[in-house]
This record gives C-alpha cells, structure tokens and sequence, in this order.
C-alpha cells in the first residue's frame, strides 16, 4: 500500500491532482501529504508572470511553456508545471475559456501539467494556498513552475512575488499608458515583457517603459571581477500569438536564474518566503491556542464593549493580553511634538 | 495645551492631514491619537467605491461628494471625507493626476476632506493603514467616507469590503466585457454602476450586467411585514461628466443605508470590521511576544533547516511550539481514501 504522497512521487498525474484539491480545499489531509513531501522541493525554478488583464499573459505562459519543452539551443526538454491563478467565477467562463486555449496549444504532452485555481468567490483563499500548491508541484519534480496571476491587485503581486523570476507583462493601448503601468508591479519585474508588440502605439509604449525602467534602476555597481552586482531588469518585446520574442524572452529568464545562483539571491528569496510561511503559521496556531485558554464569554464582551465604542481596539488588545494599556506619556509625547 | 487628537475633534483640518500621517507611516503616536479618538467613531457611513481601472471612478466619485453636499431633495448638507487608494507611484503621476481634478471640483469647500493614498512602493503597507484612516475620519465627525480603490485585485476589494456599502463600477468596452467583470466583485456589490452609459456598447454592457446580476441573485424571500430581507443590488447607469445618474444613485446608497440599519446589518458589518482589526492586532502582538521568549539562535536554526529541506513547515512549527507532530494516522487516513 501507498502513501499519496509516494504515488505523487512515483509520478501519479492523477494522485497530484488529488492533492492539489486537497491543499485547495484546505483539508489536513493535504496539509500532510504537503508536509511528507516537502524535502523533495526547493530545486524547481518558480517563475511568476502577472500583468495588467488582457496584456496576453495566458499566451505568453503557454508560448514560454512549448519554449522550454523544446529549447532552440537543443538542450534538454524541461518539465513544465503552470498554475494560473484566475479570480474569475466559473460563471463568468474566464478561467475555463483560459483552459480550453490552453488545451489546445499544450494537451497531449506529459512533460506539461495545467492547474487552474478559480476562486468560486473565496476571495481570501487564493493567496492562502497558492504558495502550497506551487510547493507540491515542486516536489512532484517540475523543472519549471509558471504562476500566471492577473497582476493589478496587491494580493496578485504578492503570489507572483513567492517567485524566483518575476515576469511583468503590459501590451500597448491598455487605456492609459502612464496609469496602467502601477509602479508597485514594475518594482517586482525582473524582466519586463511589452507583449502584443505588433499593435498600434508600441513603440510609444516602450519609450515609455524603458524611460520607467532608467527612473527605477540603482546606479550601476560592479564587482572586482566586473560581475554585475544589480540585475537590470530587461524589457523585452515580444508577440506571442506569432510566437516572437519567445527565444529572446527564454534567454532572459535563464539569465536570471544564472544570476541568482550566482548573487546567492536564490537562496534568499528561498528562506525569505520560507520564513513568510513559518510565521503565518505560527500566528494562526498562536491565536487559536490562546483563544482556547479564554473563556469564549469574555471574548465577546470585550466585541461588545469594543462596538459600543466603551472600549478602544488598542485597549482591548492590552485588557485580552493582561497587559497595562498604552502609557499616557506616549500620547503626550505626540501632543508635545505638535504643539506649541 | 491640548493633545493632537483633541485638536482634530475641534475641527482642525491641519491636525487632522497629521494624524494621518502619523497612521500611514504606522508610528506608535498615531496609535495612540487613533485610540483616544475611537470613542468618538462608528457615526459615519462609509461607502466604498471600487471596480475596473478607466471605469471613471474619480470622476464618479466628484460628483457624489458634491451632491452630498447639495442634496437636491432640499436635506441638510453632508460632510464628506474621500480617501482615494492608489497603488501607482508618485513618479507615475496617477494619484496626482487624480488630486488635481479634484482640487478643480471640489476645493474651497471646507465641508470637503481628499485623502490620496499612495503607495510609495509599499504594497502591504496600504491595506494595513487604511481602515485606521478611515476610522480617524470618523472620529473626526465626517457624515460621509467615500473610499475609491482600484478594484481589479483582491486587496483593493478586501478595502472597500470594508465599507457599509460597496459601489462596483464599471465602464462599457473595457476591453472583453465578460470577462473584465470579476464575479469576486460583483458579490460584494451592494450598487453596481454602470458609468460612461454614452459610449458605443453601453446597452450591450447593461444586458450582460442585469444578466450576471440575475444569476447571482438569491430567490425573492419577504418578511410577514412585506419588508424584502435580502438587498437586491440595483443597476445603475451613470454619465459622471455630465452629472448624470447621480441623483438617482445617491437616492440607492441612502435606501441601502436605511435597509442595514433596518435589518441589523449595519452593526453586524460593524462588528466583523472590528473583530478582524482586534484579530490581527492580536495575532501580531501574540507572536512577537512568543518570538521574545524565544532564544534567537533557535529560530534562525530551525529556519536553516527547513531551507535545508531537513524538516517541514509543519514540523518546524510543532517543534517550535513545543508540540508533537502531526500523528502518522492522518497521513494513512489520506492514503486509504485514495488507495485501493
């Protein structure tokens, strides 16, 4: 008898799917299996691709997939894993139209596995277990990871930055040029794609990057043995419905994982997101152990007290904890700031 | 000599944009003014206004503080706070693009507060700061908080959520109509606004909106009194340059304010926005106490190992917490679901 983990290992497509829905549906027994499985990760290159919606990210993934399948340069054939992280409802079809596309371009080959996550109105959920579902993916023993998330929202960024590589995507004519480019997503691309290159205002949209991209860049530093030290995120123009720019746009991101492990950066990145986890787990599995050490009573009174106002949150933070509230020093030390 | 917080309950604009500041870059003085002023909140109706970018939300959002301001059924004045959430960097010009369009509509008017919110680069930090913003704009005696985020991501909505009622705008022609509709934010629509009802489109862009709005709509239920206990979000189309619409929307966020008063939502959105504040106050000041008491050699050790891959994010926070493991029996009980 085997463990759904070892089938996972063994290479069962269908016993990661199982998981997968497991780690969606938050169930203990996914949590599990995760955890039987997580000294089999860490060598998957995670790469995340977000962007403004409709800049073609989802036939940007599938282009970079085929890419990595067959690599022009005849190296070896990757393993291909993409989850796309799509807040649409299956109502709307966004996230099953996206799959159907995908099907066609990528089905029938078992070096690629698609998982789509629609949030079915949970909108907490996605940023909760898509790090979980991208670490089973990488224990499965995916070469590749591609996280594709619609980029406009903080949370979206914030999924796409659990990446090793991050991919910001904008296409020309997206309503205004200088607005749609949100400064929170440049400061995360590590290489910057202006997909859709062959549409009217193009060019005009790169001078405009590029000129964001020269605002944004440190001042150039280089080692002794004249290594760059800063990586200066490219901007690379690409059409992936005519699959150009694809060769140019797969170089770049081996660039940077060469980068990376050369700065030592990939092991930060790696600890940093791994300390993320640790910590979100512990404060949950804080408050709950002392919500059970408190009468349930008590809790509520103290919401009540909080509503009616009779109470400040600050106040009932240090009346739940047993601690003195706040000193009044720190409130005269504001006013004495500000006053004459 | 008076403290800050007593000088924004006087009315002083000026100790009010400090206050402000003071909470945006999260200094314990603001955390202290914030609680002094606490018992003075809960009085405002807060609105948040969210929905597609180029949807014309500013301009929306003009137009609906002015007519606050001058009701056109002849009711005293409100006064409005706006806080406008924008994660665009200064150096794209976005927020102030938007300040000044709003300084031509709206300045002079004492009556009046704009709040820009930009992120400056600090993506988390805009959802940590603003209910607390707004919460000092309620202290302040604000009648009406207008609240706009940029509403494609989940961040942004989890903002406006924050609100008694959600406006969700939309534009027609943006791009792929049914799929520049979330439905994460069609669910939280307690007013769904269709602006910009002139471009080519619109009639279309109204069809397939009343025809989301039905598909999502629970059955009709009433109360023995007749009153409708559920709120059947209306559609609302709007030209805000041209002022109009609004009338008519204003006249709907004053009907959705007189239903959650009526049906006790009003205290219970309240409420669950207080519970969520004190919860992650407390799962904050839980694990930093924790971490305190813990010797750091230990935590940096056990974060090594998992990067390591020597033990699991689960094992680590069983060991750190002073726990057994998860037992065995729940990984078999996972694997005997799927095995044969």
């Amino acid at each position: 008898m085997t463990t759904l983990a070892e089938e996972v290992l063994a290479g069962s497509r269908l016993a990661l799917a199982r998981l997968l829905t497991l780690i969606e549906n938050e169930d203990p027994q996914g949590e599990a299996a995760l955890d039987r499985l997580f000294p089999h990760s860490g060598r998957a290159h995670w790469i995340g691709v977000t962007g403004s919606p409709g800049a073609g990210k989802s036939s940007l993934v599938n282009r970079l997939a085929q890419a990595f399948r067959r690599p022009a340069d005849g190296s070896p054939p990757r393993t291909v894993a993409i989850v796309a992280v799509d807040p649409s409802s299956p109502f709307t079809g966004g996230a099953l139209l996206g799959d159907r596309v995908r099907m066609r371009d990528l089905s029938g080959d078992p070096g690629v596995f698609i998982r789509s996550m629609a949030s079915r109105g949970a909108l907490g959920g996605l940023a909760r277990t898509t790090p979980a579902v991208v670490q089973a993916l990488d224990s499965a023993g995916f070469d590749i990871i591609l996280i594709e998330t619609v980029g406009a929202g903080q949370s979206e960024v914030e999924i796409a930055r659990l990446a090793h590589t991050v991919l910001v995507v904008e296409a020309p004519g997206m309503g205004d040029d200088i607005q749609a480019i949100k400064a929170g997503i440049l400061e995360i691309a590590d290489i910057l794609v202006l997909n859709k290159a062959d549409l009217p205002g193009a060019e005009n949209a790169l001078r405009t990057l590029r000129a964001m991209l020269e605002l944004g860049r440190p001042p150039h530093e280089e080692t002794a043995e004249s290594l760059p030290v800063v990586w200066r995120p490219p901007l690379v123009p690409t059409i992936a419905t005519q699959n150009e720019g694809i060769a140019e746009l797969l170089g770049h991101i081996q660039a940077h994982a060469a980068y990376l492990r050369q700065s030592g950066g990939w092991q930060v990145r790696d600890r940093s997101r791994l300390q993320t986890q640790l910590e979100e787990l512990l404060q949950t599995a804080l408050l709950k152990r002392w919500r059970s050490s408190l009468p349930e009573g008590q809790y509520q009174q103290i919401l009540t007290d909080l509503q009616a106002r009779r109470i400040s949150p600050y106040q009932a933070l240090h009346s739940l904890l047993g601690e003195p509230p706040l000193p009044q020093s720190i409130q005269r030390g504001s006013t004495a700031l500000f006053n004459a």
